[in-house]
C-alpha cells in the first residue's frame, strides 16, 4: 500500500503522508497525545480570536464513545467502531463579545481540525472525518446548545491493515489519492485562467 | 519579540511559531515556495474529495495584487500592501457531481488553508488571513462565479520588524498570543464538561 501524494514539486512530508482511512489498530491512543493533537487545535488562527470549535471525545469503552457511535450513519458505524478515539467536532455560530452572525466559524473549525490532524500525523496516528452523522442523535447525545452547529465526527488511532475492511471498503483502503491539477485551482488576472 | 505559543504540553514547532504578522518585509517569495504552499493546499482532505476550494494570486506589482488589494477595507489595506503576494480564497457551493448543496464547503476550504499555512510556515513564510474585504469588489474584479463563495484574503511573505508599523498595529504585533483553555473546549459525556 503506498497512499503518499503524487506531488509535482513537493511537500512536507506529514502532510504528504497523511490521509485517511478506515482501517484502525485495536489499541488505545497514550494521554499524552491526545493532549498535544487537542492543544495543536487551540494554537489555530480565527476570526478574531474567537476560537469558535469546540470538541466532545470519547474512547473506546467509555460512555461518550459509545454515544458518538450511536450518531453515525450505519456505513461509517461499520469501520469507525475500530477506531479508539472518535470526537465530534461543533462550531459556534455568533461572536461571544457581541452576538453577531460569525461568517467564518466553519471555515476557522476547519482550520482547528486541520491543525489537530498535523499533530497526529506528526504523533504517528491518522485521522478520518465523517459527514455522515444523525445531527438529532448527537445533539440530544451530549446537550448540545443551539448555538453550536454539530460540524463532523472524527475517528483517530493508529493505522491498521486493509485486511481488516470488507472488501468494498478494501479497495477504496488501497486505491491511489488524486487531486485537481495545480492550474485547475490558482489562478491569476481572473476566475479560471491558471495561475500556474 | 516572542510570539512562540506557550503550550502546557507541547506542539510541532510549525504550529508553535505560526502566528499571523502585519509586518513584512519588501522582499518577493520564491516562485518554488509558492509552487509548494499551493501544493500543500491542494493535498487537503475534503468531503467526497470534492475539493471545493479556488485561489486567486497575487504577486506585488501586477494587476492581479492591484485588483485584490484595492478590495480590502482601509484599516487591512494600510499593512497588506507590504506583503509581497495576497491570495483570495474562494469555495464552491455545491457539489461538482450533483449540484447538491455542499454543507461542508467553507470548513474544508478553512483546512485547505491550514495546508498552504503549514508549508508555508515550513518554507520561512508567515500567513496572515483577513475577513475585511468588499465582497463585490473582489467579485466584479475577478469575474467570480455566483456558485462561489469569496472566504478570505490571505497575506503570504517573510516578516518584517515591527517598527515598520504604526503605533498601534505596532503594539497588536508585539502582544502575546492568547488561547483558550483546553477545558474550556474539549468536553467528555456532555456539552461543556472539562475532558481535562
Amino acid at each position: 500500500m503506498n497512499k503518499q501524494a503524487k506531488t509535482k514539486y513537493g511537500i512536507h512530508s506529514l502532510l504528504e503522508n497523511r490521509w485517511s482511512p478506515r482501517s484502525f489498530r485495536d489499541i488505545s491512543i497514550e494521554k499524552e497525545k491526545l493532549q498535544r493533537i487537542f492543544e495543536a487545535a487551540s494554537w489555530s488562527p480565527s476570526c478574531f480570536n474567537e476560537q469558535p470549535w469546540r470538541f466532545i471525545v470519547g474512547e473506546k469503552g467509555n460512555e461518550t464513545y459509545n454515544k458518538i457511535l450511536e450518531g453515525l450513519v450505519e456505513f461509517n458505524k461499520k469501520w469507525a467502531v475500530n477506531a479508539p478515539v472518535l470526537i465530534v467536532s461543533l462550531a459556534k455560530k455568533y461572536f461571544s463579545k457581541n452576538y453577531k452572525e460569525n461568517f467564518h466559524f466553519l471555515y476557522d473549525t476547519g482550520q482547528a481540525v486541520a491543525h489537530l490532524t498535523f499533530q497526529a500525523s506528526y504523533e504517528g496516528l491518522y485521522v478520518h472525518q465523517m459527514a455522515g452523522f444523525n445531527f438529532e442523535t448527537i445533539k440530544n447525545n451530549f446537550d448540545i446548545p443551539d448555538e453550536f452547529y454539530i460540524v463532523t465526527v472524527i475517528a483517530v488511532g493508529y493505522i491498521g491493515s486493509p485486511d481488516l475492511l470488507d472488501d468494498k471498503l478494501k479497495e477504496s483502503e488501497n486505491s491511489e489519492r488524486v487531486r485537481k491539477e495545480l492550474s485547475e485551482i490558482f489562478f491569476k488576472e481572473k476566475f479560471g485562467l491558471s495561475w500556474e
